[in-house]
């Protein structure tokens, strides 16, 4: 065993290739048996094992600096940075992030989840040592499928342009987390295959000195290389080609499926189990199934995540030219589907919430400005015990406060479908659509809302005293608040479904006064920027109270869904305390 | 005359070259007219005459599809398609926008001012037309300035990828608004040197068709190459090279003083009014001189708009290495200031309120999930009489609801300065800081605040009742307000500074509740999601009132500052009037 010996990257320095092609092996296996216990990044670090020990026998980090980029790909990293007991003692599979994080370790520059940023980082990274007068080398570590997004570019743009050291090893498995899209991977086809010689090189285009790594899995041609780069005194590319998911046969052959796996990907069940059952994916994916055959405008379009959507590559095939995978560039997404819309196709553009932030300025300028009448799908939007990278309560205050856009909340099956409907036959509107992360809910009454009404407020039970807003994945829970003040305090609660994120019913919030003391809003994002501080600002100069709750402004880590709800006071036993407290103290007040 | 008997592009089509170039001369004229009477984009429209009169002579818009980027170009486009009056008729210079504008034209696709949108939007119109079944060219325009930004490039990567046309005309005059930035220049000007046949294509490299035209202000081989590529059946590039500025010698000799120019261009005063009064952006200059040479690791950052700084050419080149202008890409700046600041540098980051939103997901996930301490500088910041696509009302709710960041919203002179000091010095969060758009005020007593006790607002003035908390550049506005309050109902209101923007004094203004009826808050930004609401949310469980004054959530196209502070009720006036329905109210409901 070769791995117990590595406690840090100076041990990888000793090793020669025979125990460095042992060592390999057994990152491998702490990688498999790590996912296989509790999911990961499968294939991406099984296809850059050879990479990091050749990096980390090459280079002096910490003193010289290694970005990664997404940081999907450091298991190996941080096996040989001191942690691998993360990978080889169950005990401490949960220990580490799968990305890097500074406070683990000094390996660790930057706290990184999303694509793209990686060249930016280390170009920053280098003009700090360039003005500090110091000597190391910067790394950055960037997949191709990175390279789709404008930051990358960016990033690239400015890189060249330094007259110091900076070595950007481009990782080409040929595939991003599905299969890339975008001019540039005919170009990263034409390099491979020319072994680096082909005409128009993107990347000595954009000025940079060039090497190619025809077997990125061979740790020898990779020492060569680096070594050849190590302490360069301008910017450099290495282009390496490495097979992705290599030292798992199936990886290797499903390269998608194997990005990222569950626990038990190892020994999967049999396939019987598939009875599926309906869930808020599956009936978008047959919507727009259904859709897309009866109008050949309507089209799907993502950003390089369609496994979030449900969207295999079989599905992808049905869907023919009425379906685009941009790659990664969701600026261009936003732009893309504006235009189409413009233009009268009807295009149902979707993103994880957390991925919807890298589109800003697309969702203000390109998209509500013109008003183009777009349907935005947001998936995965709500309070979770995901990693700080990538969190997906932001959403709501970014889409909401821009001007034209409609961002509507369904609670139901019934209601997504009619919201579904009427956005894709309207023409006024940007709409943007949260879908619910809750399981399915059919109430089994079709929705004849007409949600061209803008901002009008769903009225589901009529009571007194305390009217509850239960905005989208939240309802249920105004549901069961509703419930318990009528149990623990008596009070027959109103409830209401207010369905949009981007305004309120003025009339609606003006009637409530004559019988209620206490408006409490129930919104599954930050509070700051979002829907409940707007009811807040609306009853600012009335008698009537406001407790809005929702989740506080902070990147948290990893933290469990009911220690977060606890925090937030998100049970309905927390929320009628409060209520309960608020009422009182007015009872006091008199 | 030729230009009068054009009332449209099919007119255009029946001139002979000679009239053509009669028609050049008299649209730069109409440009130095109308520039020169109230201001605007002299140089691109100088440069862009030819390639406008080729592209209407060769293609039929609006059945074939123009995009323009930035659209700050399209006063040539404009004078041809029936809005010549706007340009040769004093009474009528103030009737069309400066940028493409679809309420004006057909011939106008979208309404854009932001850059590097082009590529991405005419890619939508292309697949649009495509799926439609329909027949027509779609042809982008733009610049090279705004090649830096991730957008252009996410959508050349695209766009290269459609089967079917789509025209790229690159107009590249070897500039953007200062000098170009990045390596991709390098390349444009390896070309235009080799004729269109450099070795490393950057365009052939993203899988694009390439066409060179030598002389871009040379309208019959601009006729020539369009007519090559009317109708094309697959994505080319057009890469012209033109003369910024052409036709007004000083526009030519320096292309940034003339690239936007300020009423009375042609005729400047003499230059004895250099009796520079001090303002914000002339202390900033002054204190980012002085740290510069006092702390080697001080750097100034910006995107591509060093004029809004004030950054001269020779202040840039005071600065030496201690300045990186990374050209359009607000992305890489973020990303690059954070990683200097990561490694202890002191990057001095600036942006144009409106330009910042084109950055959001690295302020969140490369800087603030980061921490990195970097001081930004956020210019422009507040309601303002500007055209739709440069609104600076939106950086509040888009920054402060960000974890980490401290968003800073000085008053005067020595907190701006105490706050940059201290900002630069500080080493735990990432700062922002409002510059003040307001005349330059001076309290002329040292500012010793400690600001890394998090969100302490600042008593000005106690007194009772109401309590007004005034932001930024609203303090003075707060000032007022204090004074008729106090003239008109006898009230001695309490006035408040919160200088915090991203978190609020709950001491304070719990506090305030001891013997205040009504927090009234002024903000010079959009309402929703802004700060305002936050102090509504604190005080929702509570007897307080709580009025919130800024704008509404609205892209204002050119409404005067005086009409829209009437809407807003941002005069003292009417705030006033507010606070005493609000208080009667009050009275009345006892």
């Amino acid at each position: 065993m070769v791995l117990e010996k590595i406690n840090s990257p100076k041990d990888v320095k000793t090793l020669n290739l025979d125990e460095m092609k042992i060592l390999a092996d057994e990152i491998r296996q702490g990688i498999l048996d790590k996912v296989n216990a509790i999911g990961g990044h499968m294939g991406p670090n099984l296809g850059i094992v050879e990479t990091t020990i050749a990096m980390h026998y090459v280079f002096n980090s910490p003193e010289d600096k290694f970005v990664f980029d997404v940081s999907h790909q450091c298991y190996p990293h941080k096996m040989l940075t001191g942690r691998k007991e993360g990978f080889t003692n169950p005990n401490e599979y949960l220990t580490y992030t799968g990305y890097t994080a500074p406070e683990e370790s000094d390996h660790d520059l930057f706290k990184v989840g999303h694509t793209s940023t990686s060249v930016s980082l280390a170009t920053g990274v280098a003009k700090a040592r360039d003005l500090k007068g110091e000597k190391y080398n910067v790394i950055a570590l960037i997949g191709d499928g990175s390279l789709s997004g404008g930051e990358a570019y960016e990033g690239l743009n400015n890189a060249s342009t330094l007259n110091s050291n900076i070595i950007i090893i481009v990782n080409d498995n040929d595939i991003s987390i599905a299969e890339n899209h975008g001019g540039l991977y005919d170009n990263l086809k034409n390099l491979r295959e020319s072994n680096g010689n082909a005409e128009n090189n993107f990347f000595k285009s954009l000025g940079f000195d060039y090497y190619f790594v025809k077997d990125g899995n061979d740790t020898q041609s990779l020492i060569n290389t680096f070594k050849k780069v190590k302490d360069i005194d301008h910017p450099v590319i290495v282009h390496i080609y490495t097979e992705k998911g290599l030292g798992l046969k199936p990886a290797v052959e499903n390269k998608e499926a194997y990005h990222w796996a569950l626990p038990g990907v190892l020994n999967p069940q049999s396939d019987n189990n598939t009875t599926q059952e309906e869930s808020y994916t599956s009936i978008t994916l047959d919507y727009i199934s259904k859709k897309t055959k009866e109008d050949k405008t309507v089209i799907a379009v993502n950003a390089g995540t369609p496994g979030v959507f449900g969207y295999t590559p079989e599905y992808r095939n049905s869907l023919g030219n009425q379906y685009t995978d941009v790659g990664i560039a969701e600026e261009h997404a936003v732009a893309y589907s504006s235009a189409l819309a413009k233009q009268g196709a009807k295009p149902i553009l979707s993103f994880m919430s957390s991925f919807v932030q890298r589109t800003y300025d697309q969702l203000s300028q390109d998209l509500a400005l013109n008003n183009s009448p777009i349907t935005m799908l947001i998936y995965w939007g709500g309070i979770s015990g995901a990693d700080a990278t990538h969190l997906c309560t932001f959403d709501v205050p970014l889409i909401s406060n821009i001007p034209n856009i409609v961002y509507l909340a369904p609670v139901n099956k019934e209601e997504y479908l009619a919201m579904l409907d009427w956005s894709i036959n309207q023409t006024k509107y940007p709409v943007a659509i949260r879908v619910p992360m809750t399981n399915l809910v059919s109430v089994g009454i079709k929705d004849t809302t007409d949600y061209s009404i803008l901002n009008k407020f769903k009225i589901i039970n009529k009571g007194e005293n305390v009217a509850i807003i239960g905005a989208g994945n939240f309802f249920q829970l105004g549901e069961k608040v509703k419930a318990l003040l009528n149990t623990k305090l008596g009070i027959n609660a109103t409830l209401i479904n207010p369905v949009y994120l981007t305004g309120i019913d003025e009339e609606m919030l003006n009637n409530l006064k004559s019988n209620h003391k206490l408006v409490i809003t129930l919104e599954d994002n930050v509070l700051n920027g979002g829907f409940g501080e707007k009811i807040s600002r609306y009853y600012g100069n009335s008698e009537m109270k406001v407790l809005n709750f929702g989740a506080d402004k902070e990147f948290t880590d990893r933290i469990s869904l009911s220690d977060l709800y606890e925090k937030y006071h998100l049970t309905p036993d927390l929320i009628v305390d409060d209520i309960a407290k608020t009422l009182n103290l007015l009872e006091y007040s008199k």
